[in-house]
C-alpha cells in the first residue's frame, strides 16, 4: 500500500502510505485509479517546480472509494464510490463571488499546490466529491476529471447540434473533446501530425486532416462546404495552429482556446474582425461539467477503453512516467494506486 | 453643386454634381454633411488602393435630403431627412444566410467600393435610408455613422449598466465607444497618449490613463478596485495596447477588438485562459446599431459638439484631408456638401 512521492529530481521514493485521520469536513480515500495527466508529465519535467513541495505526491484524474469520514461529513458514506473535482477554494475573491469558484485566485489545485492521489489512501474535502452512479466501474471513472475538462470546453463553447467543429491537436484532451462534441451532435474534423493518433481518431469516426500533408484550410473548406466552422479548439498550444484557428472559422463563428499557452504569440486578429469572431477562454470546469462527465461514461457514450494505452501498478510509476513521457505512442497512462 | 473626383494621386478634382435620375428602388439625395472617416484617411494614403476605382467620389459619414424617387420606392418622401447605411449587399452568402449581412462576403462598402457621399448629389438605394426624426438637425446626424458603430461595439460586448469598461485609444470611434458605454451605464477609464485627447476626454467626464507616462496596468487595477475589466475595448490598432489588452481584463471579462488589425500581432492568451476571457470581433454595424445611434443623438445623449474640430465647405475638400492627416488635435471634420 504504497504513496509515490515525487523528489526535486524527479525520481519517484514509494513508502507506506499511512495518511492522519481525516480533519473535520475531511474523508480519506481508497485510490482506485488514476491517470497521468499532461500537467503531471510537465511537473515530471521540472516545468512547475515552483507551484511543488519536494517530496511531493502528484496526481489528480482519481476514482476512489471512500475508506473513512471526518467530523461532519454527511454528503458521503464510507464505502461510497467517488471521484474528485480538485479544486479546493479557500477564501473569497472577485471570480468565486461571481460564482465562478473554479478561476479563483484563491484556487488549490489539488495534486500540484497540495498532495495528489498517487497514493493508496488519500485525504481531500469532502464537497470536492461527486458520487459515482452503479454500474460505473472505478477504471472508466479516472476518466471523469479529463472528460469534464472537454465537458466544459464543448460548454463553453455554447455547441449546438448539428454544428461542424474543428480540432487543432489530438493528445488526451483534444481527443475527449472531440468525443463530447460528437456525442453533442456536431461533426467534428480533427487536425494532427502524429499517425497513430490519426488513426484512432479515424477508429472514433471523426474526419481527420495531417496538416503536415495537407492544406488545413482547404481540407475545413471541404468538410463545411465552404462555410467554414462554427467552432475551432485550439488544443495543440503550437504557434501554426494558433496563428492558422482564426482562418478557420466562419462567420461568427467561436474559437476555443484549451491549450495553456504561456507566452503571448501571434493571432490574426483580422479574422476576428471581419467575421466577427469569438475567442473563448476555458480553464479547469465546474461542478456541472463534472456531472454531465460521470453521466456520459455512466451512459457508454465515451470508448476509453480505446484511449487507454497503458497500465500501471503504483509500484511502478517511475516507469509509467517514463513510458509516456518518451513514446509519442501513448495516449491515456492509467495507475492502479492500490498495488 | 460640386462632386469631390478623387484621383489616383490622391487629388481631388470638383466636377459639378449631376448625376443620372434615381434607377428602380433608388434615390437622388442631397447630401448635406458628411463627416471625414479614419478610413476615408486611409483612402488618400493610398492604402486601399485596389478597391478604389479612381477617379472616385468617397464619404459614408452622410446626411441628407430626399430628392427624387425611383420607380417603386415607398419608403421615403422627396423631402425626408436621412441618413445612409452603407452596406450594399447584393447577392446571398453564408453569412446574410444567418442573418448577418453586414458582414456578407457579397457586401458593396459604399464610398468605397462604389462612389460615396463627397457629392451634392448622391443615388443610393433606397432600402439603406434610416429616416431622421424631427428635431434631429442634419450637421449631428453625420455622426449617425460613426455612433452606429460604437453602438454596435457595445451591443456585441453586452456590456450591463454598473460595469467598468476600459477604452483603448481616444480618436474617434474610441471616443464614441466611451460615449456609448458611459450612456449605457459603464464607468469608463480611457486610454491614450495625445494630450488634447486626453483633454477632451475629461471634460467629457471619463477617467483617464497616458499610459506613456503611467503604469497602465497599476490604473485599471485602482480604477476597479483591483477586479480588472469587464469589458476592454481596443481602439487602438497598435501592438503595445493589444498585447496588453487581455492583461486590463477580469475574471470572464470581454475584450472587444474594434481597431483593424491587418497582420498577425501577439496576444497574451495565457490571461485568456486564466480568467476565462472572450475576445469579441466586431465589424460596422446592423440595422438595429443605426436605430440606436439615431435615438441617443435626437434624445441628445451624445455631445457631437465637443468633437467637431473643423468644419469645410465641400469646394476646399483636399484642405480638409490635409489637414485632418496633418495635426493631431483633430477628431472629427465635417464636409459642408451643398457648397
Amino acid at each position: 500500500m504504497p504513496a509515490a512521492l515525487l523528489n526535486e529530481d524527479k525520481t519517484f521514493d514509494l513508502q507506506p502510505s499511512a495518511p492522519e485521520a481525516p480533519g473535520p469536513g475531511q474523508v480519506t480515500l481508497d485510490v482506485a485509479w488514476c491517470g497521468v495527466c499532461g500537467t503531471d508529465l510537465h511537473i515530471h519535467k521540472g516545468h512547475m517546480d515552483q507551484r511543488l513541495s519536494f517530496p511531493q505526491v502528484i496526481g489528480h484524474e482519481a476514482s476512489a472509494v471512500v475508506a473513512a469520514l471526518g467530523e461532519g461529513v454527511e454528503n458521503v458514506a464510507v464505502g461510497d464510490p467517488v471521484v474528485v473535482r480538485p479544486l479546493d477554494v479557500q477564501g473569497e475573491c472577485t471570480a468565486s463571488k461571481r460564482g465562478y469558484s473554479h478561476i479563483s485566485s484563491k484556487m488549490k489545485f489539488i495534486g500540484i499546490d497540495s498532495p495528489g492521489a498517487f497514493q493508496s489512501h488519500w485525504n481531500v474535502p469532502a464537497e470536492l466529491l461527486h458520487k459515482l452512479p452503479e454500474g460505473l466501474d472505478l477504471k472508466t471513472a479516472a476518466f471523469v476529471e479529463p472528460l469534464a475538462v472537454a465537458c466544459h470546453d464543448v460548454r463553453m463553447a455554447r455547441l449546438e447540434s448539428g454544428e461542424r467543429a474543428v480540432v487543432l491537436g489530438g493528445g488526451p484532451i483534444g481527443m475527449l473533446v472531440a468525443m463530447v462534441a460528437k456525442a453533442s451532435g456536431a461533426s467534428v474534423l480533427l487536425s494532427e501530425v502524429n499517425p497513430t493518433r490519426l488513426k484512432l481518431a479515424e477508429s472514433l469516426g471523426f474526419s481527420t486532416v495531417n496538416p503536415a500533408e495537407a492544406d488545413i484550410e482547404e481540407a475545413v473548406k471541404e468538410f463545411t462546404a465552404g462555410d467554414g466552422a462554427e467552432i475551432v479548439f485550439e488544443v495543440s498550444g503550437a504557434a501554426g495552429p494558433i496563428e492558422m484557428m482564426t482562418k478557420l472559422a466562419g462567420v461568427r463563428g467561436r474559437v476555443v482556446v484549451v491549450a495553456i499557452v504561456p507566452k503571448p504569440v501571434p493571432v490574426d486578429l483580422f479574422q476576428v474582425f471581419w467575421k466577427e469572431l469569438q475567442i473563448i477562454g476555458t480553464r479547469v470546469y465546474e461542478p456541472e461539467d463534472y456531472d454531465r462527465a460521470i453521466a456520459m461514461l455512466a451512459a457508454g457514450q465515451i470508448d476509453t477503453g480505446k484511449l487507454i494505452t497503458g497500465e500501471y501498478e503504483l509500484s511502478r510509476i517511475g516507469e509509467a512516467f517514463e513510458s509516456l513521457g518518451s513514446s509519442p505512442e501513448h495516449m491515456k497512462v492509467l495507475i492502479d494506486c492500490q498495488k
